[in-house]
């Protein structure tokens, strides 16, 4: 019986099989000798549970025992972790076995294929162009002159609003609202997301706060994917811009003119408010809010639920709310407890 | 003239009257003298306002005074609590008023009955079944092999993927996305929520990060209650648990192999991590994020805002950033106002 | 050649040209003399960009140098700044140099004008009433017994539930869902955000969490500013009220029975628990979070990411978690840092 944790068919549908060689060549991995080489592959599996038939990974030291036990037919894994094993039958050497097994993982399990067309349901304005092999959904509304490249799957009731630009390969969530953006290649959305909304800049007049004007666009480059319900506004003067390879997860907030850099991580509910520029490769630890008017080094790390209220260095590491370098901000916490421990004391 | 914190006939329907005898047995009371027990009940009110033909709840010893002098008809109480009321006529006793009081309110302003049917305009699927006297509304989308138990409602543009399972009495609000998920009996998800999308775990490559395969589930067990705008990523192997009878706020984010047990509460705008485990019972208070890989054991409560970076035993309650046991912490703060004071001593 | 930073065509339309003496008088400004008054302006521009032909605003010292050799046609500016300018041509001198080129903007990119139409895909209940000059978008949901006052527009798939009431001149962003709520007149709420759910109450019971009666409503008063993927739930009994010309950013909680001011500004992500008092022209930085049941004095100055966990007065500012006078946090900080360094010495 398969545990209940491998993939439920409802909701992900297997490629395959293939022969052992095949995916050594996918993940260029040395070509296994010629026995395992034709062997067949019909899934992938942990190193506890894959059986007969499986490859599974071998990439970490402590799961050595898990390893030299596994039933699994094939193990990708590097030649320094494997040195353990005598049987080399069935591996497969990389010097990446994480990033390998990631590629084999899309190799069995592609995304689902589009279905292009453009659903009589959608609402497709005459001046809009839709590139070739694009799956427009019922609902979704294409505005305007809007353009899309080719092969993108724009979601049930997503709305693009008017002049929007989207490059090749992109998906656009249900329910998700894009509107004053231009948008690169392999960008991926997903549902109840709000892209282009005014940022958050007022002048106090007589009758109430005036909304300054909020005249620019959010620029959004090739690969970035935003998570689930994040909210990004566009700039005031010139742009809010997502830099490639960026990754936004889930209820993240980025205000007006805010610009991210390439490969940057921002995890679930991070907030960065306006004009703060974030580098390249930067990690943003979950619930950390980061000021306005900021600069924020390349690979700079932030923990989680930091607050960051003055510029951080390329590369430095900072924690706490007001954020100080990460040492500093494990000595506060020591030095508080050891504080009680001596008030006691004196108690 | 009925003080306007009396529900809007615009927004609520009352049900009623209902004679006293008959809400005394709907709530378990004790049965009142048969001149009470005949007498007419035609809504709900607070002890200050309710009038004569009203009922109201007397639960907290300081409103007392109120108590003595309700104008209401009748009073839902405890033997206890009206001791030193001599006139008993109009009274119910219960052991748990607060919790009885509640119950008539839903028998006064029972939930909008469904109009049984599927909106023309709604996309359902040929091969999706669903279930007796389910409403569903315009732009629903019912995908590919959905399950939809007996007497569900989906709003208006909700979105339901492929292969879904929906139990009996279930709600799914208004322009919400909901995949890979498999959800339970009286779940009731309010609008703008994401259900199933993507866990947040990438492998670094050459050419970027690269996302894991997401080939996890969300399982939504019975009487789940999920607010607004919420996000729970989907496991990725493995599911995202969220456990019977937990309700969850709004603007929650769940991440990718989280499991939550039964009847535990999270405020809002609470974040999860990764492949965190929280065990039955558990209070979450509101702006809290609880670290990835984490285990916060049963009947555990952490304070609103917290920062939890390490596990939490059974019953412990913790506060602060890092999280730290509740008198810890406000021993902290404490001794950061003396140590200031002694500061301004020296100085 | 304009650089990238001026309005994108395809996103924003400008009016005009204007006459400088129409501009004078559109921001009250003393008249210019009359060279420069018949003068024609065709845009807006930062002091260092704007060439001939456009306006631009001086409203900071520090900038002097910049004011000095722009080479816009025309600035905005006070007497006091442009003090050390001896040629005088081109100036237009108000009190408040920033408010007016916030108008001057709005008269150069005025919103795009409504298509006044109900479309034949939105969904219009026979019994709703809207007012002249409305635009309703495709998908748009206005249900039994809605009031919708002039020239609104209704974005693509908002859901307007039964009996809600909007003023005139409102805007309702696309994918949002508005349900219990009485509207205002030039409020405009933003895409993806949910207004009018349950409060996040309960009473425990033997068989679990029942839901408290949430009978009350959300009372949005005139020019009110709600972003995107917000979350405001109704009142339990009586309601959740925000002020006339209080502006929310994005990815903000308001719990029921929460009553905001006026003229109050709440930034991103704040959350406000359940009937909370907030005054009129509070400023709440983004990421706070102010706890149930307190009171927050008019003029109050929440620092970003504070824990309100007490009262706060009239006009007082705090910060730091649990929140204390702003001075006191920042002392903390500070004291935090001396203790470490003394440690170290010691040490």
């Amino acid at each position: 019986m398969r545990p209940h944790t491998l993939p439920d068919p409802r909701f992900f549908h297997r490629s395959g099989p293939f022969p052992l060689s095949y995916i050594a060549r996918h993940i260029a991995a040395e070509p296994p000798d010629d026995t395992s080489g034709s062997m067949m592959i019909d899934d992938i599996g942990s190193v506890e549970t894959a059986g007969p038939g499986e490859i599974t990974v071998f990439c970490d030291a402590r799961y050595l025992d898990k390893f030299l036990t596994t039933r699994a037919s094939a193990t990708v894994t590097s030649h320094d972790l494997a040195r353990h094993k005598s049987n080399r039958s069935g591996l497969l050497f990389v010097e990446d076995p994480r990033l390998a097994y990631a590629k084999i993982g899309h190799l069995f399990y592609p995304s689902s294929p589009l279905v292009p067309g453009v659903d009589s349901r959608a609402l497709l304005d005459p001046t809009a162009v839709i590139g070739d092999g694009c799956q427009i959904d019922a609902g979704a509304v294409i505005s305007a002159g809007v353009q899309v490249g080719a092969r993108c799957h724009i979601g049930f009731h997503a709305v693009v609003g008017p002049g929007v630009v989207i490059g090749d390969d992109c998906v656009i969530g249900a329910n998700t609202a894009v509107s004053h953006a231009l948008i690169g290649d392999r960008v991926r959305i997903e549902s109840c997301v709000t892209i282009g909304s005014q940022g958050f800049g007022f002048v106090p007049g007589p009758k109430g706060l005036l909304r300054m004007l909020q005249l620019g666009r959010v620029v959004i480059e090739d690969a970035v994917e935003i998570g689930a319900n994040c909210a990004i506004d566009r700039g005031a003067t010139g742009d809010t811009v997502i830099g490639a390879g960026t990754v936004i997860d889930n209820l993240v907030q980025i205000g007006h003119n805010v610009r991210i850099g390439q490969k940057s991580v921002l995890c679930g509910q991070v907030g960065i408010a306006g004009s703060t520029e974030i580098g390249d490769g930067v990690m943003i630890g979950g619930q950390s809010a980061i000021s306005d008017h900021l600069v924020i080094g390349s690979g700079a790390r932030i923990a989680g639920k930091s607050g960051v209220m003055r510029n951080v260095k390329p590369g430095e590491a900072v924690g706490g709310y007001p954020a100080v370098p990460i040492r500093q901000w494990h000595r506060q916490s020591s030095a508080l407890s050891r504080l009680l421990r001596r008030k006691s004391n004196d108690g």
